[in-house]
């Protein structure tokens, strides 16, 4: 199997903004945030889908959803920490958690033609990483 | 805690599409779908949300996504099922998962100021309980 993007990432031959990694799991943040601290939660194993996961690997990204999303929760101050797996653009199992206040927020859709703000990103991961 | 509607519903004191059932969770069709077949899936036990369960019960609610979500997808051919956690509507833990084909279908913003289809739901949960 061909190295995802993701993949690629895990294995820093793609810079990333990274949040947090253990055993079986890396998370760093999308560099084209719904709202600030949006983070993807990817699988080091590299499988298409989440639903496709191995029960070990599963149960180990749902755990880590939770972890970084008390962990958002709380850093950020937000009262909510949205949760989205689409699964459409990369092969390789991730969701993404969204920090937001209203959910209009949360429905944001970013503008992706423009260049991505990498100073405000590694900010933010300098204030959430863990 | 005063009974959430989403607990009106397990005790069947609200009508619902009812998916699937088992000891700590169950699940029903969103009245008003993003895409045919979108279900809700809650704990029993009420929690305002997600990221606030138990461990317990937050891991039979994301091992019934998963097995919901796989049925789902067999079940009506479809090659993506999403998911989206967001938690402001209703103070009760639920996860939307949304069968669809194009991305375009998961991000569908339904009108909910029209009276629910409830044959068209009736034949979904027909067609899906399991």
């Amino acid at each position: 199997m061909e190295d995802s993007i993701f993949t690629k990432i895990i294995k820093g031959e793609i810079p990333c903004h990274k949040v947090y990694e253990d055993g079986k799991i890396f998370a760093f943040l999308d560099i084209y945030p719904v709202q600030p601290g949006h983070t993807l939660i990817i699988t080091k194993k590299q499988t298409e889908f989440v639903w496709d996961l191995g029960a070990t690997d599963y149960a180990a990204l749902m755990d880590s959803a939770k972890k970084i999303a008390l962990h958002l929760r709380e850093v950020l101050g937000v009262p909510y920490v949205g949760e989205v797996v689409e699964g459409v653009d990369v092969p390789h199992a991730h969701i993404h958690l969204v920090p937001f206040t209203e959910p209009t927020e949360f429905r944001n859709i970013p503008d992706r033609t423009i260049e991505p703000d990498h100073q405000a990103l590694a900010e933010m991961a300098k204030k959430i990483a863990f």
